[in-house]
């Protein structure tokens, strides 16, 4: 494991800033950055050079621990991911799906849509938790599917995934996972917790650039599922591989989750993918995890020593990245820390703190300290 | 209007390379290269600069005459806002869409999948032409929708778009337009011509990044149609302007056409977009247009010459930047361009050439030259 102070060498950022938002944007490390900046040169001055788009597929694959890269598709974003699925899952009269009241707005609106005439319940969270026994007592022979995130973007809350898992194989539904807040900063394992569709984007936790991310798709479902979008990109790559007149009278899938995909990816954006996620596993995602909660959980401690509140459920094993804390115009004291140069989130009423393993406690003291002052 | 000289100091890639290959993906230009770098060392030093969205929008309007920047939505590539066209529309039993033998794959994907249950017509072409007179015989009262390419990337035919409106709405069909060969290169002109939906992306005649792209809606449509795929950014930005919780129980979809985004976009393509379009305005796309046309003009003399066997129809109403012309074993004759530093693609036995209008006849002229030797 490489010392901090080597580990910072990659984050410039730390040299302006006290940055604890990789729950809303993530400054580009070092690595990411020059890849992208000598790719773009590249496109500029010899045009492209070749990138391997299935080594970033391997890549996060690693890091959620799927079986195998072709069981991941290239998505623009989180949403669209979610989408994807919420398309082309099959709901009668009755169907319903089951979510909860922390969600971010994306992960319920694609099940809101009119055209697919489906209820969507919400688990009320209870203190800012949401119990696997109030999401089972809402689950039912009708649920199509439990769609949550892994943790919720506001107070952190994790989900407890292989409960929920059994939940929903038990009344035959799908588990649904928007992994945004938690891939690139905890522990992932798509077999253990038999998960069957999960999706993020690299511009949060994972500290890559924007207008990318993944969605995953088990194994044995791909097959089953006709792509609710369709181009180029969801056929058998045989159909290209001529240069007479392509097939365009008739879909011939892709046997892998690619089917899932529609047109062009974000070039930059694979090419910044696979660096942020080299940078990931070199490090080991279980390191990062454990140094995150080093972290918060000193964050907690000291959030508690000055009396004020915490919007995030302290028991460690619903906690992740994120810490919120309630406070007077939360809006406002944003914007103070920000002038010195302390980057945090508004959310629900409090500051949500979300620090990530190359910051120090050191760096969680300081945001404490302006804090007091500007209570 | 500035020196040809001048001009190609803002392409690096004319010291390297003769690029002739624009339907395929272009080269960045400088300052859309460096637009992208200060951005990408912004991010990682100093977190993000603010970056207009709307300007992006407004400049794209712009290109294609628009009447507001309101009609303009991102997409992360065509295929994309084909399929949310495509997904959309209401169809019957009888109900079927026109399109051409020509079409790129992605053009016609959308349209075929089961679900949707619509017949697709394929209206033939005639030597490489699609006569308007093909299309008004195919269309009936069950026609739902002409959709075709603006201009077809194999032999670079150009749809008369004014022409097949006409039909469209003499029928109460819609007309959709993928501008891939087109944006950036000819003038497009969707108030005139009365082009109902059109799509594009940015990285082929357009001059920047992939992973970005812009869907255009007629104003009148956009509040007609719930949009097939919904995020955070389909809505309308009110939803977000609180700190406290997010509606996530109703959709309030956005007034414009930002309703059919739905997640976040590549901002680093937002970056790259914003600087091709200042690019391409600045030059005027009247003066690219015409430009385009004298490299075009004097290929087809050249290839005549030869005695070689165009594949693109000659009559300039039905041309665009693409020039396609027969030749045994293309794929070969590419490679072998390619190592002398010549950059075409093969399609449809042939090789195409697709200029920009920063190109120069003797560029054109060592293409020829190398052809020649290799035949």
């Amino acid at each position: 494991m490489q010392s901090l102070e080597r580990i910072r060498e990659n984050f410039p950022i730390v040299r302006n800033k006290i940055f604890l938002n990789h729950a809303a944007h993530s400054p580009l490390p070092k690595p990411v950055a020059d890849a992208i900046i000598g790719y773009v040169k590249e496109a500029s001055e010899q045009w492209f050079s070749e990138i391997n788009f299935e080594e970033a597929k391997g890549l996060f694959a690693k890091l959620i621990n799927a079986k195998r890269k072709e069981e991941v598709a290239f998505i623009p974003n989180t949403s669209t991911g979610l989408n994807i699925v919420a398309n082309m899952l099959e709901y009668n009269e009755n169907s319903n799906i089951v979510t909860t009241d922390l969600e971010f707005p994306s992960v319920v609106y694609p099940w809101l849509k009119r055209k697919l005439n489906v209820k969507v319940r919400y688990v009320k969270n209870s203190s800012g938790k949401i119990l696997p026994e109030a999401v089972e007592a809402a689950v039912d022979e009708n649920t199509v599917a439990i769609v949550v995130s892994h943790v919720e973007y506001a107070n952190g809350f994790r989900n407890d995934l292989k409960a929920l898992a059994g939940i929903a194989h038990k009344n035959g539904a799908y588990l649904v996972v928007d992994a945004i807040q938690s891939a690139g900063a905890l522990t992932i394992d798509v077999v253990k917790d038999d998960v069957d569709f999960l999706c993020t984007a690299c511009y949060k936790w994972m500290l890559g650039p924007s207008g990318i991310g993944f969605l995953y798709v088990r194994e044995e479902l791909i097959e089953n599922f006709e792509p609710p979008f369709v181009g180029w990109a969801s056929v058998k790559p045989e159909v290209f591989e001529t240069v007479d007149f392509w097939n365009i009278w008739s879909l011939e899938f892709s046997e892998t989750a690619s089917r899932f995909e529609v047109g062009g990816p974000s070039v930059i954006g694979i090419v910044g993918a696979i660096e942020a996620l080299k940078l990931l596993l070199n490090f080991g995602i279980e390191n990062i995890e454990r140094r995150i909660f080093e972290l918060t959980d000193y964050l907690i401690e000291r959030i508690k020593e000055q009396g004020w509140q915490l919007q995030t459920p302290e028991e460690k094993r619903w906690r992740s990245g994120i810490v919120n804390f309630l406070i007077d115009k939360p809006q406002e004291m944003v914007t103070r820390l920000a002038e010195k140069g302390i980057i945090v989130s508004a959310r629900t009423n409090g500051i949500r703190v979300s620090p990530h393993f190359y910051n120090t406690k050191e760096e969680i003291d300081k945001l404490v300290e302006e804090c007091k002052v500007n209570v």
